[in-house]
């Protein structure tokens, strides 16, 4: 498998991936920074990839302990190469260690598109399409959630009904729209919730990723929140 | 029962209601700015109070056959007197001719707050309190309209995942959060669906109501968006 090293959050995270596959983007850096971990928390990312959400999630937050799941054996082995811990499991099929602990905090970034979606790629294959239905993502968090602990996802904005559905048992629900450009529907949806509260759900003012009203070629066009998150390792502003 | 007549859409339509008690202010004016309905369309509005969202709806769009449904007579009776042919009924127990009809159009503003809220005025409170559960609004909405036939709601941003859980059998569905100011979390969403359809979900970019940072005295404050909506009778762009 080649290899490529790749910088997030302005370099300060190095993380090896596949030259062809399933490669990080946008999308995990945004996820690390809608957790609201404290220093000290007990984090599990389900479904971690090689691992850049956790690895950005540690470099914004100190003395977190955290734990990958990944069932793809490749990428969980890349994780590892990249500094995390990681389990190799599928997420439903968690190890009895595992399935005896709870965490503070679960992140995830669950596979995109349905079993169907064609690509001559089977990891990059395995990694976006959706074969644990998300209602099962949903409910191995809360499982695993102390009572009072966080799920953070990220996922496309067309799948934010079945997200909601799932959320049964959690309370002070956010959702965070993610839009190319001023003006856009959303495309990505930031969600979090909180195992057991009470507070009402919130519908929070889009995140703006792209200034101005198209790309502009000459370097990156970003807005100055999201370039602040990407860039320079700021959290994702919660309301 | 004291009245006032006030006028809505610059004017276009005026409507008698009670001086004190529920009185319809913005939200039936997005409501029916939000359906999608085309001339000879048939409409029903369920929880019509006064009819405010109904005749705003037949100021902006010609040849419309609509219904309303008010359970409370007071209500009812302002309706009819403001020129809706309002049936005087609880929504759950619609009469049998009404329960053969089908619609092309169907539009609600139910109520916002739960059993329990107090307030000192019956009929305000009838109007505001949650006494039949927002599911059986969509429940009643989803076996009168046509099939492709569509329900327009507006709601607490609070309710949306209630509102979503209930959309079984609807698809396109859309939501239009609407925003005090830029930046703001939503305080009301227009959510629009149509009935047997496929199409994905849509979280649309938000209706700014007012421009500026803060409440100015002098005069209304309202966003170009929110003026052409509640002022010319504008229809609310929904993607």
């Amino acid at each position: 498998m080649e290899l490529t090293q790749d910088g997030f959050l302005g370099g300060r995270v190095q993380a090896w991936q596949p030259r062809v596959g399933y490669r990080a983007a946008t999308d995990p850096v945004f996820l690390a920074a809608a957790c609201p971990a404290k220093p000290g928390d007990t984090v599990l990312e389900l479904g971690c990839g090689v691992g850049v959400a956790a690895l950005c999630l540690m470099a914004r937050v100190e003395n977190l302990s955290v734990t990958g799941v990944e069932r793809q054996a490749n990428y969980a082995d890349l994780a590892r190469r990249n500094g995390l811990d990681v389990v190799t499991a599928d997420l439903t099929a968690l190890p009895s260690d595992l399935r005896q602990k709870s965490y503070d905090q679960i992140i995830a970034n669950p596979p995109y598109y349905g079993p169907g979606t064609g690509s001559d790629d089977a990891g990059r294959d395995a990694a976006l399409r959706e074969e644990t239905p998300l209602t099962n993502w949903i409910a191995v968090a809360r499982a695993r959630l102390k009572p009072g602990g966080w799920l953070t996802m990220i996922h496309l904005a067309e799948r934010l009904p079945d997200i909601l559905r799932g959320l049964d048992g959690f309370g002070d629900v956010a959702v965070l729209p993610l839009v190319a450009r001023e003006g856009r529907a959303a495309g990505r949806v930031l969600v979090r919730a909180r195992k057991g509260a009470r507070a009402p759900f919130r519908l929070l003012a889009p995140l703006v990723i792209h200034a101005g009203a198209s790309h502009e070629a000459d370097g990156d066009d970003y807005s100055a929140t999201a370039r602040a998150i990407l860039r320079d390792g700021a959290a994702v502003p919660f309301g």
